[in-house]
């Protein structure tokens, strides 16, 4: 069931003995609001947890705090940026995928997998949602919760870049910053700090990388041996996925990344003229209108071979729109 | 004579037949806020011109209003984003370096060089204070005022990363959305958009990249032959310079730019513990504390000759501090 904001403030203020479950490959959006709540809850005297199965990258390490872990049997389970139950880690996705009382998330197209859930497609994160839930609540934003927040919002936006940012995101990014986040610090270490394996990795990409369509498609194919010589994991490639679209004239970036069992998860960037969400749905996948992703199993020749004809039909329609 | 934000308002209602002068290789700052502050005197009645010398670099050309010229004779000249007469351009220091009326800034290193100044040095941008002026003046910030300083604040802090960027400027970024500012599109021009020419120069830099002294020296080299190749100017480097002390480890990033007649110019990044301006003044050049540059004249290996005792020397210093 969709519930309304002053719901969901109430369901926050009602519930007790709180687990907080994030997506799977966590990102700041869902670590940071997931971080965030769980700071705000106990700050209103319950019970919360939060813990991943898969280790935090380095990168967010910093907002896990000690005392995350769950120490008493949980009575709420609250999702956070978690559009569908596929997307829930496997552990809580066997254990917990049926039971979720609330899903607090931005996505248009969540599955709507619990049993209320709250949706505001606006948000450009889930931390702008999860700072508006704890203003209404009437927790004081501490420099920690900033933190969190501001991690959520600059990183699901590159730093308030993209079209998802609107003047609430800056409205709120400034309150946090008033509120004592320490975002020069933060921004260095998200966004300025580049591994040496990653800077290689960009580097192999660069010289694999394909433009076809007279320059209108690129494609950046990672495999693992890629990934392993560098030292980089699929959380470092969001960034290079990102570049395919920055190439003056590319209209659909793609990103091609082999799966450790083989076969690809295909990642898509485009401008506002083409649906990536409608391209990736004719592979059984989905998402945004301007970022979307399917996966595909078998070689990069057969996937090539499936994937070029559906590219190039967008392109010929996102030319005569 | 420094006079204070309710004088410059003053000023600026008082005055009329008005020259805006920007400083030399203009930015988005200084067009920015120069031609929002055009559009917002005509729109008290007053009649104002902003002209550069030099082309208005492509990237900021939809800043420049058909009607910029002068077809009156200027009474009262103001600089916006000027911190010394020297920093004018050639043509208008020459006519009217000493006659600068008023000179907005927000340099705390202004010379005070014109009969006025108003220096507002926690603003990240000029395009702040543009924005406050403005406002005070009661002109409504239309859609083509937004886009000027949303340009100004955005180029200014690398679209809200660098550590200048304050609560205010998110706050007045959030107003110039509301305003209408077209962030989406300027961001994609702005931030967003790599020629593919600049694709293949930072593929070239990184297959020549060179990590030294463990990695705390990472030099790139940028020939003649590349810049040729790739058709990337001067301009198209400052990205690939910055990259050099992103790498995590890396506490002196050298890039070397071979010169047209020769030789190479230096650019050193440091972090906080390295004084690039002492390093580069022990080889003739000068700068700031963690961006310098020098010149050579000599060859590659000549120049690394010279140039790497004096970096090792630095990693050592800095270590000792």
């Amino acid at each position: 069931m969709i519930i309304d904001f002053e719901t969901t403030v109430q369901r926050l203020r009602d519930c007790d003995n709180v687990q907080i479950l994030t997506h799977n490959n966590p990102d700041g959006d869902t670590l940071g609001s997931g971080f965030a709540l769980l700071h705000g809850l106990r700050a209103l005297g319950k019970r919360v947890c939060l813990q991943t199965e898969t280790p935090v990258p380095e990168r967010y390490a910093f907002l896990v705090p000690d005392d995350a872990m769950a120490e008493f049997t949980p009575q709420t389970v609250i999702s956070v940026d978690v559009a569908d139950k596929a997307l829930l880690e496997k552990g809580a996705r066997a254990a917990l995928g049926d039971r979720v009382d609330l899903s607090i998330d931005h996505h248009g197209g969540n599955r709507i997998f619990a049993k209320e859930t709250y949706v505001d497609s606006d948000a450009a994160a889930v931390g702008e949602i999860v700072f508006l839930l704890l203003t209404a609540l009437g927790v004081p934003v501490t420099p920690v919760i900033a933190d969190c927040l501001y991690t959520a919002c600059a990183t699901d936006t590159g730093c308030f870049l993209y079209s998802n940012t609107t003047a609430r995101t800056h409205r709120i990014a400034a309150d946090l910053i008033a509120a004592g986040a320490d975002y020069v610090r933060l921004n260095t270490r998200l966004f300025e700090t580049k591994s040496v394996g990653f800077i290689r990795l960009q580097q192999q990409c660069l010289n694999g990388m394909e433009l076809l369509a007279g320059g209108a498609l690129c494609i950046l194919t990672i495999t693992r041996a890629m990934l392993h010589d560098t030292g980089c994991s699929e959380a470092d490639l969001d960034e290079l996925v990102g570049l395919t679209r920055q190439i003056e004239g590319v209209r659909i970036g793609v990103t091609l990344k082999e799966k450790p069992d083989g076969g690809f998860k295909i990642s898509l960037r485009t401008h506002d003229d083409i649906d990536a969400a409608a391209v990736c749905a004719k592979l059984g996948g989905g998402g945004h209108r301007c970022a979307a992703g399917c996966s595909f199993n078998g070689t990069r020749d057969a996937l090539l071979q499936k994937l070029l004809p559906v590219l190039r039909d967008a392109l010929k329609e996102g030319a005569a729109q």
